[in-house]
This record gives structure tokens, C-alpha cells and sequence, in this order.
């Protein structure tokens, strides 16, 4: 990073949530989403932190969010967390009913939140880093916009469609994932073209259908999944949980309904939960010690478990007490906030 | 093919369960895996059809196995139905546990089974599929023995951790898929051994941790996963779930547990069961629609679904009666027939 601008994690939150507040955002959302950028932001995870406050505000501008809904919880006496975002942002809606997932993960061993017509701009893994931290397992997935093309195929059908999951390590920092089906995330892609570099082989195709490393026909075309047919059948089975299981949108049926606007894509979203002491019979502590054992033996022989930068990058600023950006984008968000003022 | 032999389904069906019996299974045991190898055999599942025949031979000459092992359902007021197969194969503690796992997915909207103790051999999409053939959406997994490479690795750590999901169409063959976590099944690079042919680059490393494609270096060190460290962050996630969540072996203890005698691997099995019904609040039929247009978005540029040349064989084997072997297959299954009469 060139010149930087340090700022404490306070700082950080009260800068996300006077920019969402002037954005439009009532108090609740505002608070949900400012606690969710401050949590990336203290993970130095730079492209879901401070950053997507531009999305936000570009989401309210788009005039199709509430800023102010407020979210359903629909009652259920099975294991399904229903709650309905009623067109506001997805984050607040999963803050009100991540309590009740909890308490029915522990009641039946196995449990779901689905989140209904949410705006959704946000990594997964600080959701499902929420239930590792009470000692549950958690696997999270969202379709997007389709961008992405099915392996064999010419055009987009499918959403980057991320699947985070993570493990609880007593302890520990958690064993957690979050990826990206698509080969690629859309925003590299934009880096690349801006950078005026070829994008590697093998992660898109233009408008015809056909292999390309040029960025700017990869943005007209469409990406390609991760992992040739495998990650294409992962990322259809990620369209159907989170789309038609739980009565919401493809992201083929995302991207007609943004009809080009900006922002940030409107769709469901599903979270599955699992209780350890449920499925293991109550032998959580050998089954953490066998687990801990794989962990070892991977990091033994020198692989690294994901998201290890992230955790030093929160060790190290939540000891320190503040965090580094870019000074350009602190810049770009005075001026958003100066902007927002003026509207 | 070169020469092959005819079979009737009844034909495939007591050949199984004639070599079974002999083996040393009992009648519930051969009858459930006769049952799975028909129907493997009648999508023309060359792998995973009466070639396994070997396998569960080898596993019960290996001493291990439980031939005439009763599977036992725990009681549970949860969403897990939890089947200890008793150290026998796993198929009959899935068919037993089966009944309850569609019982509990349809009162609690998701439910797992969780099937501990046993030994497996059989591919898992006859096993989602029996799910999806009911109207549930359906998630399998099992870790196997540590062949396998995490990203960055030097050595086997993970096993081939096959994921399988079908999702229900109304009318139609499901959307299914199984595939390993592993860039190569293992019996593809015996197949390349026995041919002579390098292997392609990026599927297996050496025992000293590099790079190789020579198919009897990557025997002896071990494979690499799919999607280079997304596939290495799945597979893991495999063995978390079918391994420590459900108080079970991961492949490394698997492979330990094995001590190097050939046969089915012993370890647990999870499969999750999501009912639509209950995630869409009743409404199937509209999102049935939009999953179908996924599906033909998908198909309409050529790309093609997983599954295809399955059901495909299904629908050709099914109607005319009978499916093709190789002959080559057939005179082993009767030496083996013959051999095991004579011990």
C-alpha cells in the first residue's frame, strides 16, 4: 500500500455510519452495517470493508432499497429461520434472527435462516464466523448476478455465487473459508483492465463465447466458475439453495430485476447451522482433538489453512487499536461524505 | 467397448447378491448392495457398478467387516438421525435409516443423517437421488483414505471427499451431481499406470511433494485437489463434516485404521435432506419454474448438466432390459464367482 491514513476502529465505525446515515439508512441498518465494515475492516479485508460503503450509497441511489425496513421474522415451528428483509439490507435482517438460529440449532441439531428479498453486498465469512463463535459450525451461500457462465457454455447464467464456511477451534481462531465460484471475483477483473494487464487464462470469455484474457471483453462476456465442471455443478447447487429452495431469486432473475442499475444485487440467501455436541453425541472435546489434528497435519507439512492473513491482520490492529487504509480512499470517502451532505 | 456380455437387470441383481453371499455378507447386507450395484450398473456406472463386486470381496477377505453387522438407529428428538452401521457396510445403515430422514426433513424442513461406523465403497448419487426421487433436495459427503494434498501441501493429508447434491424436478431425471474433491479419482491414475500414459500436470505431486505426472511417483506420494486451494478449502470442510462433526474418523485416521489392507475404507457418512416445501412456505410449483429456467438457460447454449449420459443410459437400459458389460468384466466376476465357492 502506497501512502495510508490510520484510523481506530471507532473511527472506522463512526465514519461508516455518519455515511450511511446521510446515505438514508435509518439507525438500525446503519448500526448493522457499520459493525459488519468495521468487523472486514479489522481484518484488513480492504474489499468488503470501507470500500462498500460506496455500494451502499450507490444501492440508495439506485432508489429500489429501504433504507428503513424493517425485517420479518416469520414464525416456523420447524427448523427454518424464516425472515423476510422486506427490501431493505440483508445485514440487519440477519442480526434480528440469528438469535433464533442459534436456539434452534442447539434444539434440533441442524437448523437454517433463510433471508428473503434482501439488497446483499457483504463477505459471508462474518456470518458464519457469528455462529463458529458460540461453538456452531456454519456454511453460507448467496447467488449474485449472472455473470458467470456454466463450464461448456458461451454466456452468463450464474452469479459468483460464494459458499463461506467455518469451523469452531476452541481457543482458536476459526477454520474458515469464503470463496467466490467464479474463478475470479468481478472487482479483479476491473483491477486488471484498469491496471491495462491480461487476465490470466482460463477465467473468462467475451461476448461470443470464446476464451479471452482482455479485461474489457471479459466485463462484456462473462467469467468463468472456478474448477472447470466441478465448480459449475457447485455453483448451480448454490442458484437452487439460495434461490428456488427458499422461494427467492436466481441470479439470472437478479439481474433483470436491477434492470442496470448500480449496487448492490437483490436476492435470498440461506445459512445453514450445525450443533457439534447435537451430531457428535456430546463428544465435542475428542472431536475437537481429532480435528485439530488434520489442521496440524496440514499446516505441518507448510500449507496454510485460508483466511490466516485475516486473522493476523485482526490480532495485530485490534492490539494496536486502529487500522490502515489507503489514503486514496480516505479521500474518496471524504468526498463521498462531503457529497452526501450536499444532496 | 471392445466384446461385451449381455445382462438382464435380475441377472446383474443375483450375480451381486450370489458373489455377495459367498463373500461372507449376509442377506440384508448382499440384498442392499446388490440393489445399489444394479442401479449403478443400469446407468452404465462402470466404476462404481459390479466392478466393486472386487471390492467388497477384498473387504471382507481384509477381516475387518461385519458381513451380517445390524445397523442401530439412536433415538433422537432432534433433526439427526443418527445410524450406527456397526462396522458393516454403510448401504443397509442408510436403507434403515432412510424411512426416518425423510420422516424428520418434512416435520423440521432440514434434517441429517449421520451414519457412523462404517465401511464404504458405493458412489453417494444413488443415495441423494433417493432423496430427490421424493421430492427433497439432498447433500452426501465422506472423506476415504489421505491421498490427497492440501493447497501447498507435500504429502496426503485429505482423502478424494466426493460431494454429491441432487435437487427434485417434476417430470424430469433430477439435477444431480457427485464428484471428488480430488483433480483424479485414484483409480484414474491406475488406469494411466496400466496405459503407460503420463498424467496430465497439476494432479498429483511426487512423495518428496513435487510436481509430477508420472502415475507410479503420484501413487506413491499423492494427489492434488480440484480448483487448487478452493477445492483444498472444500475438501476439508468434507472431512469436518463427515468426520469430526459426527464423531468420526477423518481420512488420515481412516487410512491409519486401514493399516494398509486393501478394501473398503471405514469411516462415517453425512447426508443433509432439505425439504422444499417447508423452505418456500409451500410454494414449489413457482420456484420449480424458476429453477427450470435456470436449467434451460444452462442447457439453451449448449452447456450441458451433470448427470446426462447417466440418465441417458438409464432411460436406454431400462427400456430395452438388460445392460453391457465388459467381457473382460464378466470372466473375472465368474473366476471370482468360482474362487469364492472353492474357499
Amino acid at each position: 500500500m502506497s501512502e495510508t491514513v490510520k484510523l481506530t476502529l471507532d473511527e472506522v465505525r463512526a465514519l461508516s455510519l455518519s455515511i450511511l446515515t446521510k446515505s438514508g439508512f435509518g439507525p438500525e441498518h446503519a448500526a448493522a452495517i457499520a459493525d459488519t465494515l468495521t468487523t472486514c475492516q479489522t481484518d484488513d479485508c480492504q474489499s468488503h470493508g470501507l470500500f462498500r460503503l460506496f455500494m451502499c450509497h450507490d444501492t440508495m441511489k439506485s432508489g429500489k432499497v429501504d433504507g428503513h425496513a424493517a425485517p420479518v421474522l416469520k414464525p416456523s415451528n420447524n427448523a427454518i429461520v424464516r425472515v423476510d428483509a422486506n427490501a431493505g439490507m440483508s445485514l440487519l435482517a440477519f442480526e434480528k434472527a440469528l438469535p433464533l438460529l442459534i436456539e434452534k440449532t442447539r434444539a434440533n441439531g441442524i437448523a437454517a435462516m433463510a433471508i428473503n428479498r434482501c439488497f446483499h453486498f457483504s463477505a459471508l465469512w462474518p456470518e458464519v464466523e457469528r455462529l463458529s463463535s458460540v461453538g456452531l459450525a456454519a456454511m453460507a451461500m448467496v447467488p449474485s448476478h449472472s455473470w458467470v457462465a456454466p463450464a461448456g457454455g458461451t454466456r452468463g447464467s450464474l452469479g459468483t455465487n460464494p459458499l463461506a464456511f467455518s469451523w469452531p477451534r476452541s481457543g482458536k481462531d476459526p477454520f474458515t473459508f469464503d470463496f467466490a465460484t467464479s474463478a475470479f471475483a468481478r472487482g479483479e477483473i476491473e483491477l486488471y483492465r484498469r491496471a491495462g494487464k491480461p487476465l490470466p487464462e482460463g477465467v473468462a470469455i467475451d461476448k461470443y463465447g470464446n476464451p479471452t484474457t482482455d479485461p474489457k471483453a471479459a466485463m462484456d462476456g462473462a467469467m468463468l466458475t472456478f474448477g472447470s465442471y466441478k465448480g459449475s455443478a457447485l455453483s448451480i447447487m448454490i442458484e437452487l439453495l439460495a434461490g428456488p429452495l427458499i422461494d427467492d431469486l436466481t441470479s439470472l432473475e437478479s439481474m433483470e430485476f436491477a434492470q442496470g442499475a448500480g449496487g448492490a444485487p437483490y436476492h435470498g440467501e440461506i445459512i445453514l447451522a450445525f450443533d457439534p455436541a447435537q451430531f457428535s453425541g456430546g463428544r465435542v472435546s475428542d472431536n475437537d482433538a481429532r480435528a485439530e489434528r488434520l489442521f496440524a497435519d496440514i499446516t505441518d507439512q507448510g500449507a496454510r489453512l485460508p483466511s490466516q492473513r485475516r486473522f493476523a491482520a485482526r490480532a495485530r490492529n485490534t492490539e494496536r487499536g486502529y487500522v490502515e487504509i489507503a489514503k486514496t480512499l480516505h479521500d474518496d470517502l471524504r468526498a463521498l461524505a462531503e457529497d452526501v451532505r450536499a444532496v
